[in-house]
């Protein structure tokens, strides 16, 4: 033990669960860290922010500067997708403490003769412990010190910060306090944090009636999708689908031949997690329409379902994954009284776990090989999350950019685990909060600082299995409004398409699943059926890619209308050179108007001067002035406006205002 | 590895920089420890919460509930002071969760006939793996599970909760998650939490004039003390004093002959830090001081003031625990442009560390074994942090019932991490806060969480270095508002005496030093002075005493007032058996009436019935009604009101309201 560290380093930020989880960036950011650093009393300390990238031995270096109170930041680029790993060190300063205390005492005029000594000594001892350049300089120093006979000019010389810093290169390790612990952040690519998803069933996608529908069909339909702004597809599973207790139309028990099942129920005689449809097409298809895709900007995104249908090989290859009963049976999906009879889970508390681990990576490695770099997880939160921890790290050491978005609607600290432990997006209750105050405060929970640092939302409006109340009440105006609340709340958000597109909204009475639901059965769909929503949907999709404001949901920010039925908020951007501020009627069935309250502070924008409002999806421009404002939202026409207004960062460039 | 163990817990609490440091309670206590437990899928879980004094090897163990939002909770005593540790552990109980689904089932007129036999394996394998009473328990519910013919009574066999009682003594050990920590908990003696204190300079303390008061004095000042209520009697260093540099009358850097130099300059050619001033007395004399004031149930406090006057035989018989300057004069304490030539530091950073350490824990052992269980430190946040928390370590394992108070005012988080390390009890910047904003914001930061669960904030008024501006000019009320803040606000609290009761107020001008600082110079005071303020003292500790609300400082909480210059709040009993609320006029000089508004819905009192209050102070009874009541403070009387007021817990016992 060395009992002369003299400094305390403590909560050092950020850091989630003591550093037992990364936090999360994207690659080009910087990664502000601070600390509470000092010492007992009156020394001058200096700190280093210390990182490297996993796998490195040696640690960069970053000098940290005093905030107050106490606080100390620095920061660092994170350059590529990958783990980093960051630490704090500091040390009391001596020779700072010296410099600092000489000045003082000469300046109260006290004789610092020995002093003068004291600090001599110390860069004697620099230039003796160091080597080169460092040495050279720390000695010549030394030499013009003892030659100067003039008090103020030999003050002057040992004031230069520069001995401080070449003596810090000498020092710093002695007695330097090390914060306990190497806090991790886990740096992805923009998608992550910035995604638009399309998901359809690409067997609904043949353009004759009856055909089921291919990978190759997905290919035509590429086109479209991209000139509506969405840049990921997203695939429901597309292997071999279960006969034994296939799912009929609406959900029945029993099938009638020529029912498909749902593509959930995984793997038959053909294959299973690695084997696609033989109705889709084949592996080749997937890489072409992969290719295709990218051409449009598009990245296909899979789904991993990781459970069988009594028919997938894995049954009879490797019983011991499963549960079998007294009777003999395997145990089924179930949570009683609700039966699955469809969907084997598979028993992660088998002795041959470890087996059973090493074959779903080998899954998702296998479509990775194929070029997938997007998987959307299907009830992460029934599977251990261990195992997701571990099948994500090992993923990412694969490929960082590999991406991970949990379908987990559940318990709240359950959803907030997948995230902690490496889903890069998240399902939320979105499609479930509606009102104002519903949305500020799920909002305002989402965007808090212990959740954001680990949770990246996606807002889905609807999804095959959810089709809520105020889209089936709501009409088109409710599709719109839904949009614009998810497009424009989230960064990251999907639809399930056509069905919102073309405004589905019948249900099973009394539910929130779909009439004649699309999981169990092939749809012929009218893609430019009138009143589709397709260019609200490519306007709406290009505001989000020319506006930097909107591609980050933890700068969102609530502000007051005077009507409840009115939601006002905004983005900005980090240097707010791009301010997006979005006013949605909630109210699908009535026009609704009110007063809204622009920040103009927030924006330096004085209240006695007259400022420009663009709003970019009426493609309108207006001229307000002061705080409040009057606003007037039809559902009919449009239900929601999205402003961009500049703020007026310099006097000097008034004329900025009208863009 | 084990991928098997499903259950995750995190943010167990109390829970302080992630278990680096003990949270602080009071033997007899209980600690309420709570988690965020839970698992994947839709299992049951079993928690369980362990702890064990430190140094034993085997955990105790009681079972968590659980609260909701999967939060569990649980709750051990703690019994003896001492440092106890604390976890948790959890699994999925697959039993419990087999019966909750086997009940549905039945309740959905399921067959469960293969269930049935499920839940019989269960039993059967827990019954093989225990032994004695448990597996012939088990074993003979199996016996008659099997016999029995009829389903409804097989289910009501099986739903005992005494099979999952049995079963989980058998099986939760193997796939359990503990939590990664083992968190702790210092438990003191009640002094900690509670405790009065009376400082005076025993020099002071002859009877006849011009005399050096002696140990033996102070035992004559006994019975004054303990009528006023103290419980603690705090002595600045009774050492030798320097006589080299020694500070002279006013803090003058020339002593006159006769002048006896501050207390603080310790060590001389008559000893050290082991060693009484031989004008004091003897180490005998302490010895008799401390046995007689305990027959008046107070407690001596001694000062450790780890420094040196440039006469202790430290300097030349351990040369190399000081720093010398290239001159060969050893390093003063300075705080430049100050100087303090009378005081040289001790070097923490010497190569000698180690025995420096040894030695001052050696000089806290000695008055250990004198029988002192109380220590101020004085300026604690100069020597460094590790040293403190290595020294209470030491000194607690030797005896449990050590305290420490910090005596440090510097910087907040300074101040923080003295008490995470150990310390019992802190000094405060409550001298300096007296408007109604400075003491409500302050009081909320103490008593925040994160502070409070470390932090025992000591109340003073006064010291002999502080004499605040407000007690300076505010005459005796003054001196009667800051004791009862400090006494009420604070379950610890203390005062520098007797310039306090008798309301020494003269200050050299424009600081806050007293004028003829006692610290300098012999003071002959006369104790039974017209005006002075034993009585109110003597009323103010007793109502501490007589009140289990006063106790604690945790459990204030401020009510609303509307008259800025009258302060109202109030402390509780846990279980509500005790409430005082206080009123106190924080202006000095003019009467203040305004209305209060006491809080009978959280005491059960309603609107429209009228109850009493018992002013403890001015032994007045009113009856009030409704939340709004008038109060008057006249600061020329008695500038505070300390009402006792009962909740009305059950409806049936309204008499109680007129105690």
């Amino acid at each position: 033990m060395e009992g002369r560290n003299r400094v305390i380093i403590e909560a050092v930020s950020p850091q989630i669960d003591c550093g037992r989880y990364p936090v999360k960036r994207i690659a080009g950011e910087e990664l502000v860290v601070q600390a509470d650093i000092f010492c007992d009393g009156h020394d001058e300390i200096s700190a280093r922010l210390l990182y490297r990238q996993q796998g490195l031995v040696d640690w960069e270096q970053l000098p940290m500067q005093r905030l107050g109170n106490d606080r100390w930041q620095g920061s660092f680029s994170l350059t590529f997708a990958g783990l980093y790993q960051y630490t704090v060190t500091a040390w009391v300063d001596h020779f700072r403490s010296w410099q600092k205390d000489l000045l003082k005492k000469h300046q109260a005029g006290q004789n610092i003769e020995i002093e003068l000594l004291i600090g001599i000594a110390y860069i004697e001892k620099g230039a003796k412990s160091s080597t080169g350049e460092e040495s050279d300089r720390l000695q010549a120093i030394s030499a013009s010190l003892m030659k100067t006979r003039d008090l103020p000019k030999k003050v002057l010389l040992v004031s230069d910060p520069e001995i401080a810093f070449l003596l810090n290169a000498v020092s710093s390790s002695s007695l330097a306090t090390t914060y306990h612990q190497e806090l991790k952040v886990i740096v992805e690519r923009q998608k992550a944090l910035f995604s638009s998803w399309y998901e359809l069933f690409p067997r609904s996608c043949a353009p004759e009636p009856g055909r089921h529908g291919t990978l190759k069909d997905c290919c035509g339909l590429l086109p479209e999708i991209a000139e509506m702004g969405f840049d990921v597809l997203y695939l429901p599973p597309i292997h071999p689908i279960g006969t034994s207790k296939r799912k009929g139309k609406s959900n029945s028990t029993q099938a009638k031949p020529g029912d498909p099942g749902s593509p959930w129920a995984i793997g038959n005689a053909e294959g299973g997690h690695k084997a696609v449809h033989p109705g889709l097409g084949t592996i080749d298809d997937l890489q072409v329409l992969i290719q295709e895709a990218k051409s449009y900007g598009v990245e296909v995104a899979l789904d991993l379902a990781f459970q069988c249908s009594p028919d997938h090989p894995y049954l009879t290859q490797h019983p011991e994954w499963f549960l079998w009963r007294p009777d003999g049976s395997v145990q089924f999906a179930e949570n009683p009284p609700k039966k699955y009879e469809d969907i084997i889970p598979l028993n992660f508390e088998t002795d041959h776990w470890q087996e059973l681990w090493d074959e779903l990576k080998s899954v998702v490695f296998f479509w990775m090989d194929i070029g997938i770099r997007i998987f959307r997880v299907d009830n992460p939160h029934t599977k251990p999350f261990r195992f997701w921890e571990w099948l994500i790290q090992e993923a990412k050491q694969k490929s960082p950019d590999v991406l991970f978005l949990a379908e987990a609607f559940t318990r709240p600290k359950v959803m907030h685990e997948l995230a902690k432990l490496g889903f890069s997006q998240s399902y939320t209750y979105f499609a479930w909060r509606s009102s104002k105050e519903e949305l500020t405060s799920y909002l305002n929970e989402l965007t808090h600082i212990e959740v954001r640092e680990v949770m990246r939302p996606n807002f889905w409006p609807n999804t095959p299995d959810i089709l809520p109340e105020h889209l089936q009440y709501g009409g088109r105006a409710a599709f719109v409004i839904r949009l614009v609340l998810a497009a424009t709340l989230s960064s990251n958000y999907g639809i399930y398409g056509p069905a919102y597109e073309l405004c589905v909204s019948e249900a099973v009475a009394g539910t929130e699943e779909y009439l004649n639901a699309e999981k169990y059965e092939l749809k012929q769909w009218d893609r430019d059926q009138p009143g589709n929503l397709k260019t609200v949907i490519a306007a709406i999709n290009r505001i989000r890619r020319e506006n930097a404001a909107l591609k980050e949901t933890s700068n969102l920010k609530f502000y007051q209308s005077d009507n409840d039925s009115i939601l006002f908020y905004g983005k900005s951007s980090p240097e707010q050179d791009n301010i997006i501020l979005v006013a949605v009627c909630l109210d699908p069935f009535h026009t609704q108007a009110g007063r809204i309250r622009i920040p103009i502070a927030d924006f330096g924008i004085e209240p006695d001067r007259p400022y420009l409002v663009h709003d970019l999806l009426n493609n309108e421009k207006l001229i307000w002035q002061g705080e409040w404002n009057r606003i007037k939202l039809d559902p009919e026409k449009l239900p929601a406006r999205i402003f961009r207004i500049r703020a007026k960062l310099r006097r000097e460039v008034d004329f900025e205002y009208y863009l």
